[in-house]
């Protein structure tokens, strides 16, 4: 059983504690957040501790540590996990600094302290099942990969001020799906970018429209496509193709209803967004963490995937500013 | 070379004409119709002779003669066509009355001339891999067979009244089918039958839905579903399940596309109706019929097919009519 | 919060018991079976009391009781809780004999104690948005209706024999779809069966292929077919036909993975049974039964619905030995 | 009543013979090849005149020319139809060099003569309809596009040779696409690609695998994708995504049939390549090409089409050899 100090109690925050209080082998002994109602408020739905930020590395009875704040006291907060000698579970990222992200992580290295990164989307049924497939042989050697992922609607323009721009706060998802399913480090980088969604949000010095091109050393090439707003969902497919066929993952829906009419046959629209669509995925990667402290070998992001994923986040917002690849050592 | 009189110059005549003179190894040298100009009209578009009825089959250079004329003319030119010494392609059925059916098909075989019936879905690529399939053991042991088969639109009543009743008029196609797949004669026929999409077509005495039930000596079981009216186009449906899995041939569509929105994804209709989904069935059935008279085997339907399906309708309609299944021997 | 005696500790009461604690709404105080052992284990898990089955109704703390023992003590079960005028959830059937079944119904209501039946399909979310759809006009007026519905893999023979029959035991969720969907009560029953699947089910005078045909009063069709046996999981589809179009609900699956190669498309089978299927469908009953005894209008079945579909299968039964319709007034 | 020249008697010379020749409003009078036996034979299946090459357009009788020929000699026929004054129907490419590409366009201008090109995929069912979908605002704005395009195998090293690289040989026609459905033409062009299929085709300067990104002046963004090889069939897909939503064109099979097991559900690859898929487009080009020279308002590429195409594939050419995005003015 292990017993989790739990930092943030926003709306991630609240799924987190969920699956901790409903999985099988966690329990949910403390809540901490910079807004102590909301601490309050959670604590008392899973009927354990509400602690104060300072004090909340103290808890003798906690075993790990799952941050789940905001992003800009993530780092913070990985230090004084390593400080305090637990393993963390981390939602992305690290930080939206790249040096701020390699130290952090360089100080839980240090203090041997685990570290990993929730990148849920490796967790989701269907893409998990992507990357076994492409493991096991079934596309044969792989040669180029499409991402597509799409918003169903544009945060407001105040987040995106502060989200580090659609590479690292959006794309970095698809960027580390780029990365576990070539199984290889992309060494160029090329990206184009538009606001044709929100002109605000141009304005803002950011894109809503983006296209990146990946190359590995080895040649093989990868698409990703971002859109901040999908009338028909929250829009998250991948195809992976290769010398002998492809694997692909399509939407998720909540039925299996048709509808046939005059107007043709109609099926239901992706599920509406990440809630719904990684709700698995959230309780998967969150077993495999508890797994992973009990030496289970698993496919959670550590720090140092988080960090390459900035990395290819920086790449990308670089190329779009200067019009040129960026290559990657 | 073989080269084709053609009997009926209407909507299914004119759709055989093309595919005599299109296909490679067939000529169309003469046309009869009891309407002379329509006859005369389609002689013309394929540079080839309009003929009188009375001396159709008189002439020489005529190798096989093609049967599209009205229903209650399909035996009499099947006994001329048995007397001249000429092999028939007829449209379904032989006619609508058994005992002259049965009488006619006897006149062909006792004249030694072929005589196959136009039963078309034979030749829908998708149902004729459906046939290959179970003959391969895709499915292993068939076990139980449904077949849902609906036309767009009612046709007007006064066709309703002189069509012999669904039964023989539009579902004796999927009877067929149903001898065709099962490989067997079905030995018990149940039917259900209501007047829901119009009621002048009850005040007819006809029904425009109807279920079947067949059963085979050997207890596998078949359902047939049919209605004059279907709002999403032809609905040309069959699935075959199996001890080992299902083979099913789902509707087709004129394009590939599908439009994603907030309604969700929709995808095309079922084209519209038999001259555009069967338009490859009509023409491939000619060529095997062209086979047929050159040796080959072929999947065509015979005039006992005809009999046979003729039979199961009789029995669908006296079920109807009775409440009670009907035991055939 | 509604506090729950579970009554049952076998698969079906684990089910329900994970459900309870984890609702929102309610709470397991009691369980108890009459291996005393497996409550006790069950009571364990979540933290409640394991009673004996004599004092099981005698529990001050309890407001509602979920019967999921075996199918022969139901009717026991409901006539204890009606006189201790405890609500019932309980699982299907009633009882394998009308007479019993309609008794124990009867003292439920005579105790004005709310009895609801397990036919969990109904909350199933695609077949729940069939219904919706029916309701809302999606197809226009109703005509007919087609269900699928074939286990993965047949039972022990043992378990056959005391079943009551495939369709008492497995053809029941078909025919409380049937009137749920219809709307309204057949007024015939037509069914055929064989054994195709394994001879010792029909050595044990059952079958386990089966085909029903259902009629209203105003002549709307139904067909239902059933297997106990599919290679490709646990097919359970439904499609709704009427005036204005067609609302159909297919298998679920796993995953939304596709692969493509020399062969083809594959996509994932159906979901294995009806523990992976109707996942959804148990914690979503047990709501509005939570709901129901709030006050809140629900789609439950009732202890008459659950009387009902036992009439139909009854009728089945009658029809599948004597080889004609029954008629039901 | 347009009677054609058809110059080329090689495997597209002889779908363009077969359309002309049933096509309602057009007659083949004359065929032209380099090798006099294949004219002879394709003229002689067609009951036309094989005609020598250096008398070709001297034919009285030809109202149109269609061009079939290898790819070196189209510009030299475009600039003798020009001179003889016959309209033209060319296949794609106009050249592989652009200069002279541009010249002879400019000789069919000069002599006011038309000149349409074979991009024949414009006149594909389904990406005719995505076309629509676009302009009748179904997506809303347009906002990305994606063009997947794969052969199903490579040709030989000695056609990749004299073929002006996948760019000008392969991706024009996912150009001329992009242009198309863009409405616009691009600005800039950053390309990428590999030898991964067969490293024979790195030896001999050219890759097999290839990515494009294509920038609109309005910010809009355009990915295509190719591969010389597909085991699953040719697979020819196209997404336009927008601010209402999505329009995609899937591949074509076959047949309508699924296959369910053990495996799943197996649905057919995608048509073998464009002789198979893309039929009806051949067909409904030249329908087009002759409404063209009635005055009929069509889709067709004009040879500025062809030219602009060839610009951007030169361009894609350029950046992957220098690794660096083209700007075009």
């Amino acid at each position: 059983m292990i017993r989790f100090l739990l930092i943030g109690a926003g709306r991630i925050g609240r799924i987190h504690a969920e699956n901790i209080v409903r999985g099988g082998a966690s329990a949910l002994v403390a809540v901490t957040d910079a807004d102590s109602r909301a601490a309050a408020e959670l604590a008392k739905k899973w009927s354990c501790r509400a602690v104060e930020p300072d004090t909340a590395l103290a808890q003798g009875d906690v075993d790990a540590v799952l941050i789940a704040s905001s992003t800009d006291t993530h780092a913070d907060w990985i230090e004084r996990c390593a400080a305090a000698g637990k393993p963390v579970f981390c939602e992305k990222p690290l930080d939206l600094d790249i040096q701020r992200a390699t130290q952090c992580m360089r100080k839980a290295q240090a203090a041997g302290v685990a570290l990993y990164l929730g990148f849920n989307r490796r967790y989701d049924p269907s893409f998990a099942r992507l990357k076994r497939e492409i493991g096991a042989g079934t596309v044969g050697a792989l040669e180029t990969l499409h991402i597509t992922s799409r918003d169903p609607a544009p945060p407001p323009v105040e987040y995106i001020r502060r989200s580090g721009g659609l590479f690292r706060d959006m794309m970095i998802h698809d960027l580390d799906m780029a990365r576990w399913l070539l199984g290889a480090e992309p060494v160029e980088v090329f990206a184009r970018g538009s606001a044709l969604v929100d002109p605000e949000i141009g304005a803002a010095g950011d894109v809503d429209t983006a296209m990146v091109m990946l190359r590995t050393a080895d040649g093989r090439l990868c698409q990703i496509a971002n859109s901040r707003r999908c009338s028909f969902g929250y829009d998250q497919r991948i195809e992976a193709f290769g010398a002998a066929g492809m694997v692909s993952a399509n939407n998720h829906t909540s039925t299996s209803v048709t509808v046939a009419g005059k107007q043709g046959y109609t099926t239901e629209p992706a599920l509406p967004f990440f809630l719904e669509r990684y709700a698995d995925a959230y309780r998967l990667e969150l077993e495999d963490f508890i797994g992973a402290l009990q030496g289970k070998k698993v496919e959670l992001a550590t720090g140092e995937d988080g960090r390459r994923a900035l990395l290819l986040a920086d790449a990308a917002q670089r190329s779009l500013t200067s019009g040129a690849p960026v290559t990657l050592s």
